[in-house]
């Protein structure tokens, strides 16, 4: 039997963003591998057995899947939006590099999605039309110390920021302390845009200022955008427009 | 007649990371809008109009689709990658901002597509899976001290990189220096990606390090992503997997 395995990205929640080559490969998996919320989107059927498991068991996880795709099961591991932004693709690596020297000749691969930060943009205009970072608020993995350096330097450089995972029940404070250290940096009049649950019913976008922010516009299910210093809003009828031109005067 | 505007995002190439809610808009639409390339990959048929234009009249383009929404017509203005990172949406946003009040209240969206990096950080592995940036390495629109001050600020965060339009014809000597740059903030061995043409027929992948690295192994149709420190390669028959940790010690 020749195995294999297959990491997806299963976008940010509506199934009209999830790629034809995801789907095909759900279509042609013997298992699914992943956290709860995500396996719960892919539907059932004869031949498929669903691998459900909690948060941060990801190397658990990530063996497991490499242990199946080995014994010649066809194996796709699904996060929501890309795998590669914040999610599973880099836990199934480290246990593989950790791992028995066979895996490393497994048939494996990578198949990208709409991570959260592209489907909230599109959702609000354009907030990321110019130099962006990407940084993952969570203190699970990295000391704190870092965040904040990297916070205060992606200030300085004037990127447009998006955050995932700004802020959870077990550590709120992290997040209103990222909101301190923008105001300080950025001034009370940066633009940040909240966008939960993107594509899903429970979509809720809110488009404010630093000044005006609290911590608990966000939680685990919104990615939050801070603009640059030259982001921009359009008023309209209906929600307005936040988008960064492409120019910046010489 | 009600008229609407979309600006979508077509993916990298190949027609299996177009998304269905692009496909489904492509089907709608009556005029399809943008750069000669993008405009060539989608399929003609009765009834849709192809208004293909050159590079560098991304107003233009803008203002003459926005023109035929308000028209009635139901216009998708094309990208490749995704509309919102260096590409047409905010120009778009641009053109309509500083266009007539009627504009303001169009049927107007983004959808949003595969951006080259998520392609090709998912062909080699998850370089990008930590904290990182996306840069334009054109000065066109930007003045180039501007580019050399993110450059040296982002290898300061020890963000993963990943740069767009890295190095055309007109202006060979910005990516020379940024490799210069590069190699004294982060040291001749970090790992950097060049990613041609991801998904197409013309596809190259190539790893190497700053320190091996050529300013000739990048053209405008490649994505260079450098690593961050902790960015690792593991060795396998065929193409090495570049993946960066999940994890930072405290």
């Amino acid at each position: 039997m020749s195995g294999w395995l297959k990491i997806a990205g299963l976008g940010p929640g509506d199934e009209a963003l999830i790629t034809p080559e995801v789907t095909q490969a759900l279509a042609e998996a013997t298992d699914i591998v992943g956290y709860i919320p995500y396996v719960a989107r892919v539907a059932p059927r004869d031949g498929l057995v669903l691998h459900a498991s909690d948060n941060r068991v990801e190397i658990d996880r990530s063996r497991h899947a490499l242990e199946m795709a080995a014994a010649g099961r066809r194996v796709v591991v699904v996060s929501s939006g890309d795998p590669g932004v914040f999610a599973m693709a880099a836990a199934v690596f480290e246990a593989l590099e950790a791992g028995p020297d066979a895996w490393r000749n497994l048939d494996i691969c990578v198949l990208p999605g709409i991570t959260a930060m592209l489907a909230a943009a599109a959702r609000a205009g354009a907030p990321l039309g110019h130099d962006f970072c990407a940084i993952n608020l969570s203190d699970n993995l990295k000391p704190w110390a870092l965040i904040e350096k990297r916070l205060r330097l992606a200030a300085e450089a004037d990127f447009a920021m998006a955050f995932y995972n700004p802020r959870s029940k077990s550590r709120p404070e992290g997040f209103t302390r990222t909101l301190e250290i923008l105001r300080d940096a950025c001034g009370p009049d940066r633009l940040i845009l909240f966008a939960r649950a993107v594509s899903t019913d429970q979509e809720i976008l809110r488009v404010t200022t630093l000044g005006a922010a609290v911590p608990e516009m966000a939680d685990m299910r919104t990615v939050v955008i801070v603009g640059s210093s030259l982001t921009r809003v359009i008023e309209r009828d209906g929600a307005p427009i936040v988008y960064t031109p492409r120019s910046v005067a010489g």
